[in-house]
């Protein structure tokens, strides 16, 4: 059995994670990587992601990656949002090979671009292959998860989730995209300057939620509120003294008509212990039968989404041509096996070796 | 668009509590039930679920169903066991229909008869129709919820579950096929008598979890011990004395060598609020990252078994042929909105339709 043969684009702390997981697995070959920084570019992966062994050279662009050594699939983690890795995906595509991204708008990308999305799907059909946006949220807890229970429920009426999640683990560049540490007046201009943006992904989200339960949004409302501290909290790069701004509640609320039947928050913040905030995933279903569902502590967000990515690569090789979202693909499993098996058989589950005589 | 038609197999609680969610829904159609029942045959599907717009006649075989109307899928809901359903589904191939059944053991054939699973996949896959086994338990809590989870996971070391209810809603069969009100001794006899068979279903979850993983199980022990009423417990079909039997915990390991890696457990009583237990589904993942998951109470075994059932209908309509397991076909999800356009979705996500211009 071949291996699938995997490039990544975007050698970060995502990028780098998800090579070293496909290092530690079989059915899969690291075959290159590409990356903007100079640094990094020409240097062999394994140095990059310690794993002595990978001897494939990061490149600055996929063509020379390709040139090196042929590919399958390529995973694109060099952005959150659609206008930076479009192309990049179409690249991908262009070059014959399947593609799943972590940039959250990816997850659904109609939310924020129908036209990007319907051109991602024109060229994936053209090329015969697949691209998914995956991580872990959007991807995984407020949308693929909540769209799994209710497959255990006869009637949704209302659904809300709250990812309860802390911050400290992550660097500068989260700190001040959630305007940790500014005052509550630096955060209302951080806001409308657009440098605090919150969550991404609540559109992307709900849409997929919707378009898979068969619901229409008439309208999608966020909301974006600072925490505020009342004791001082000390992280690893930022001090937030009492008054000021722990982070960001994030929220959002998905209507049919003037009924709110979706409503998602994700309030991050660095130390939320130390407000006696207890972090987890939480889902509730209000339906027949109401569900309630909770995950504590919540499933860590940079671990989940290398997981989450690495976990799909299977799926994903395995699947159709065209633009694709976690709700149309087999439920997400950790293959701890042979990738390249695992692809086989979600591509013919139904094949006669699957089932063999007794 | 056409509606998928089904007929009934089987209306017992279950068969007609999910006739009765799929006359409530769009682009699915009730065309035909079938019953052993002299007390059904001949009178309308609507008489007996209820829905008095339902007009099809119950007949007593799938030949006489399909004379009377054509049909695209069949639910099979007459018993657990595969011996049981094996000649209803091979029935319903060779009519040319998609089946779902909600047999225990068709959740993963291959478990308990390795050659009958080899046979109806063959089958299956010369008709070119999908089988699915599926449920709330097997089918959804203690496998299909794991699979899903343990994609957030980078390594998976083990696994715990525990689905903890309450088996005062049931009636008398229930009753005796757990051993509730029987006496220790009793209690023993029923086990070995194979009367008191506790829950149809672990070898077969534990199996569709190592195979969705890549997992290799090299054995499967089973016990089944009572639980024993401390203050008697009166239910509705039984009285249960302090000393008594208020119910089966039974409880199966998966084991890599001589290393459990799986480890699922079902405590199934009368009123365990009375000896202080909680009810509710529970996950336990040890890897990167442990994870915790509760879902409080548990996810009601009739209307989830209804729900899951009639949840699935697209996706296994839209499937390729052969015999699958719920970890081939994508999350589930409460359809709401039109079955027939949510299989539709699902047989090809990157049609042109579904990635509209903006």
């Amino acid at each position: 059995m071949k291996d699938i043969r995997v490039v990544i684009w975007g050698l970060g702390a995502m990028g780098s994670g998800i090579a070293r997981v496909l290092a530690d697995r079989a059915g899969v070959r690291l075959s290159g990587g590409v990356d903007a920084d100079p640094k990094k570019i020409g240097r062999s992966l394994g140095e990059i992601i310690d794993r002595p062994e990978e001897t494939a050279i990061v490149s600055s662009t996929l063509e020379e990656a390709l040139a090196e050594s042929g590919a399958d699939l390529c995973i694109v983690a060099t952005s959150s949002f659609l206008r930076e890795v479009r192309s990049h995906i179409v690249g991908c595509l262009d070059a014959g090979l399947d593609c799943i991204t972590i940039a959250e708008e990816m997850a659904y990308p109609a939310a924020s671009n129908q036209s990007a999305a319907a051109e991602i799907n024109r060229v994936a059909r053209a090329a015969g292959k697949t691209v998914l946006g995956t991580g872990i949220n959007p991807g995984f807890v407020l949308d693929t998860l909540i769209i799994a229970l209710t497959g255990a429920c006869m009637e949704v009426r209302g659904i809300r989730a709250r990812r309860v999640n802390d911050l400290s683990p992550f660097g500068p560049t989260v700190m001040k995209t959630q305007g940790v540490g500014t005052t509550p007046k630096e955060f209302e201009r951080g806001l409308s300057g657009g440098t605090i943006v919150g969550h991404v992904g609540f559109p992307e989200s709900m849409m997929m939620i919707a378009r898979a339960l068969g619901w229409k949004l008439d309208r999608i409302e966020q909301t974006r509120r600072p925490i505020i501290a009342e004791e001082e909290r000390v992280g690893e790069h930022v001090r937030v003294p009492a008054g000021s701004v722990a982070g960001c509640n994030h929220s959002a609320r998905g209507f049919v008509g003037d009924r709110v039947v979706l409503e998602l928050e994700h309030p991050q913040q660095i130390q939320p212990a130390a407000a006696g905030v207890e972090t987890g995933d939480f889902i509730e279903i209000e339906g027949i039968p109401d569900l309630s569902l909770a995950i504590t502590p919540e499933i860590p967000g940079g671990i989940g989404t290398i997981a989450v990515t690495a976990n799909m690569i299977p799926a994903v090789f395995a699947a159709g041509p065209g633009l694709l979202t976690m709700a149309e693909l087999p439920v997400p499993r950790n293959v701890a096996g042979n990738l390249m098996a695992a692809a086989e058989l979600l591509r013919d589950p139904g094949a006669e070796k699957n089932w063999r005589e007794g």
